[in-house]
C-alpha cells in the first residue's frame, strides 16, 4: 500500500506556510507536487476534481518560486496551491461546465476578476472542481457527488453545491479552495465537511467570469482550514485588512427564535447549545431576536433563484434538455416556466425590503448565530431518488438561504461534536465582512479550530 | 374682458429674476400673486392644474421674501413659483391621485428627497399639475387633458404624461415646472408645447415620494423656457456646476441614419433639416451613426414599463379596476397579466447590455441629435377612441423610449419652425447630464430662446 505524501499545510495556517516559504524551508513546487501526489492516492475514492493540471500548476509553482527568489513577493497567497469551482473560468483549463451535460458553451464568459486576483495574488491554481448542476442545490442523482473526506466508511454527502471544493480542502488535495454560495453553496458543504466557509457579501467580489445561478443572489467564498486563514484571503483578495480577532467579552450575538432553530437533529441541536454556552461562559451576550421574515424564503428566495437560472438557459434550452438534465434540477425549475413576470418584479421589490429590514434588526448586534444545516452528513445511499434528494436539500438550506436573501455575509465555523462535523453558522450585515471574519477568529480561538485528519484509511 | 397680469418671467431667464428679486425690484410674493391670477383666468381654457395652493403658496412666498431681506439667500431658486406633476408628494397637499380614479393612496410615499430640495432651495409651490394615469402614455380617453396653450383657436394634444406641467409653463402659469419622463413625458410635452424639456439621467434625482411606473426606467425632469433656465436649475438642485455653453465649431453630433428619422411629418422633417443646416454652418460636424438597437424599445422597453406598473398596483386591483381605469391604460397592460417571468429578466439584461452598447456607440460624440417626435401638435378631437389614443402615444414615443431603455439623458430643444411647435432631441451618455445642458445652451444660441407668448387670446 502506497502512503500519502505528507500535506504541506497538515497542523499550519496559510501565514505559517508563507513564512516558511520565504524562508526557503520549503517551495510552492514541494507544495504543488505534494498536493499532486495525494490528489493521484484520494481522488479514486473522493471524486472531488473534474479538471486536474498538473503540469500547468508545477510550471506555475516553479515560475512563482522564481519570481520571489528573484526579491517580488506577491503577497501572502503567493505560492498557495488552491482548487477552484468548476463555475469559474480560469484562462489555459478547459471551460467551466457547471456541473452540466447540457452544451452551455456560449453562456461562458472569459475569466473574471475574482481569478485574475487569485493569479496576481500568486496562487497555484491545482484544478477545477466539481459542483452540482449549474450550482442549483446541494445534490444531483444522475452526476456523481464527492465522498466526504471526514467518514472513510461510509459515502456520506459532502453538502453542495459546491461539493467538490469542500471535499479537497477536507481530504487535504489544497492549501484552500474557491466556491459559490448562492443559497448556502458554500457554508453547507463547510458544515459537512468540517471546514470554515466563507461567504462574501452580494457584491463583494466580482463575479464576472462565474456562471450566473442567479444575479441577484450569488456570491463567492472561500473554503479554508480557519477563519484566520480565510481572514488572510479576504484581506489579500480584496484589499483590505480584517481588524484583529475581537474580545469575545462584551460581544453581543443575536439568536433567532424562530426559523433557524426549529427541528435539529439531536446531535446538531447538542453542539450548538454546547458552543452556546461556551460562548456565553466567556462573556458573549447571547440575544433572543425574532426573524419571522426567514420564512419568506419560499416565496421571494425560490422564484428568484428558479427564475434567473431558466432566463440564463432560455426556455428552449432548458425543455429540449430535459433527458440531460438532472431530475433534481428539473423538477424544481420546470413548474416556474411559467412564472408570471409581475409576481417575480414583487419578489424582488420585496427582497430589497428584506434586505433593509435585516439590517436594521443588525443593529446593536455584532452578528446572528445559527446552526448552518439541521444535520450532520448523512450517508449518500439513503437520498438516490429525485424527491429525497430534493427534500434533503430543503432541510439543508433552511438557514443559509436566508443570508442570501438578506443580502449578509456569512461563514460556518466548525464546533466540537463528539461525532460527525457540525457548523455554527455565523451571519453579519451586508459589508461587513471583515468585521464577520474578526469575530470568527475570536471564537475559532475559544472553540478550537480544525487540524487536517490522516487520510490514509482513505487508501 | 378681464386682462392678464404681466408674467413675471415673460421675456427673462430665471438668472435676471433672481437679480431682480435680490435687488429689491420684485419679490417672490409678488411674481407668487402675478402666476396666481393669470392661473385664475387661464385655468378655465388650459385645464393644467389638478390642485392649486394659493394660500400656502403666498405664505410660502412671504416667508422667503422676509428670509432673504433678513440676509439669508437659499440660491437660485429662491422666491421662483414653480408647479409639479401630480405624481410627487408634497407634504401639506393633497396625496397624489397620479391621475387616476383607481385608490392607490397606500402607495404613496412621504414626500421625497427631490421636492425638499426643491423647498430647500427656496421654490414657491403654487400646485400639482394634471397628468396621464399613472404616467403610463401621453393621453387618457375618460380622463381631461389640457389644452395645449400654443393655439388658441384648436384644443391641439400637449403631450404626456406630464401634460400639466408642459401646459401650465407654456401658459405662463409658472417659472418653471417639474415632471417625470418614463418614455417621453417630459420631452415629448416639452417638444410640443414649445418648450425646453430636460429628462435627468437614471439615478440623477432621486425618485423617492415619486409614484413609480418602472422602477428601472423612470427619471425627472424640468420644463423651463430656455436650455440656460435648466442648467440653472440642474446646478441648483444637483449641487453641480454646468460648464458654460460649448464652442459650437468642433461639436461632434450623432445622426441616426435608422429609426429616429423614420416616418416624420413634413413640418417636423423640414424644421429639423433647417436646424441641422444652421449647426452644420455654425462649425458643428454632424456624424451619422447606426443605432439598430433602437428598435428593441417594442421588445425591451415595453416589457419592462407594463410589468413593473403592474407589480406596483398588484393585479388583483389592475382586474377589479377595470371599469375605473383608462381603457388606453388597460389594453395596454392587461396582456401583460401573464408575461412570464423568465422574458422579464432576459429583458432586463438585456436593457442592461444595451446600456453599455449606446454608451460604446456615444464614444468621441458629444451626444445624438433626432426629431423628438414625428409630429406636431395634432387635435385631441381626431384621437378621442382608445385604439387611435394608443396609436398616436405609439408615434410619439417612438423618438424618446430609447433615451430611457439605453440609460441616456436627454432634451428636447424648440426649434425654428413657421406654424406649430418642434422639438429637437440631444441625448447624452449616463450621468453626462451637465455636459448636455452645456451643449443645449450652445445650440439655443444659434437657434433662439423661446419667448413667453401673449395668453390673452385665451380670455
Amino acid at each position: 500500500m502506497k502512503s500519502l505524501p505528507a500535506d504541506p499545510l497538515g497542523g499550519i495556517p496559510l501565514e505559517e506556510f508563507g513564512l516558511r516559504l520565504r524562508r526557503g524551508e520549503t517551495t510552492s513546487e514541494s507544495a504543488t507536487r505534494a498536493y499532486l501526489e495525494r490528489g493521484a492516492l484520494l481522488e479514486p475514492r473522493v471524486g472531488a476534481f473534474v479538471h486536474v493540471a498538473s503540469d500547468q500548476a508545477l510550471e506555475q509553482a516553479r515560475a512563482v518560486d522564481r519570481l520571489l527568489a528573484s526579491g517580488t513577493d506577491l503577497g501572502p497567497l503567493m505560492g498557495v496551491p488552491i482548487a477552484i469551482k468548476d463555475l469559474l473560468t480560469v484562462e489555459g483549463m478547459p471551460r467551466p461546465t457547471c456541473g452540466s451535460n447540457v452544451n452551455i458553451s456560449d453562456l461562458i464568459e472569459p475569466e473574471g476578476e475574482f481569478v485574475r486576483r487569485l493569479k496576481r495574488g500568486g496562487c497555484v491554481i491545482l484544478g477545477k472542481t466539481r459542483m452540482t448542476e449549474f450550482a442549483f442545490g446541494l445534490v444531483n442523482v444522475i452526476h456523481p457527488t464527492p465522498w466526504n473526506p471526514t467518514d472513510p466508511r461510509v459515502h456520506r454527502m459532502p453538502g453542495g453545491s459546491s461539493s467538490g471544493s469542500a471535499a479537497a480542502l477536507a481530504a487535504g488535495m489544497c492549501a484552500f479552495s474557491i466556491g459559490s454560495d448562492t443559497g448556502g453553496s458554500v457554508r453547507q458543504p463547510a458544515a459537512l465537511c468540517g471546514l470554515f466557509g466563507y461567504k462574501s457579501t452580494f457584491g463583494m467580489w466580482p463575479t464576472d467570469g462565474t456562471f450566473p445561478l442567479s444575479t441577484t443572489l450569488d456570491s463567492l467564498g472561500t473554503f479554508t482550514d480557519s477563519a484566520k486563514d480565510a481572514a488572510l484571503a479576504f484581506a489579500a483578495l480584496t484589499a483590505r485588512p480584517v481588524p484583529p480577532p475581537k474580545r469575545l467579552k462584551g460581544l453581543r450575538l443575536g439568536r433567532p427564535t424562530n426559523h433557524y432553530f426549529d427541528d435539529l437533529s439531536p446531535e446538531v441541536a447538542t453542539a450548538t447549545e454546547d458552543a452556546l454556552r461556551a460562548l456565553r461562559d466567556a462573556g458573549v451576550e447571547v440575544v433572543p431576536i425574532e426573524v419571522p421574515e426567514a420564512a419568506e424564503i419560499d416565496t421571494v428566495f425560490g422564484p428568484l433563484l428558479s427564475v434567473e437560472l431558466l432566463a440564463t438557459l432560455g426556455s428552449d434550452r432548458f425543455v429540449a434538455s430535459r433527458e440531460i438534465l438532472d431530475p433534481v434540477v428539473w423538477n424544481r425549475a420546470e413548474p416556474m416556466l411559467g412564472f408570471r413576470a409581475i409576481d417575480y418584479v414583487r419578489a424582488r421589490r420585496r427582497q430589497v425590503e428584506l434586505c433593509e429590514i435585516a439590517r436594521e434588526k443588525m443593529r446593536g448586534l455584532d452578528g446572528w448565530v445559527t446552526p448552518t444545516t439541521p444535520d450532520p452528513p448523512v450517508p449518500l445511499a439513503d437520498y438516490r431518488t429525485p424527491e429525497k434528494a430534493a427534500g434533503w436539500i430543503r432541510r439543508g438550506t433552511h438557514n443559509t438561504r436566508p443570508a442570501n436573501m438578506f443580502g449578509q455575509c456569512g461563514v460556518s465555523l466548525p464546533v466540537p461534536s463528539p461525532g460527525l462535523p457540525v457548523g455554527l453558522q455565523i451571519v453579519c450585515a451586508p459589508g461587513e465582512d471583515a468585521r464577520l471574519l474578526s469575530i470568527s477568529q475570536s471564537l475559532e480561538e475559544l472553540l478550537g479550530r480544525r487540524v487536517r485528519p490522516d487520510m490514509s484509511a482513505f487508501l
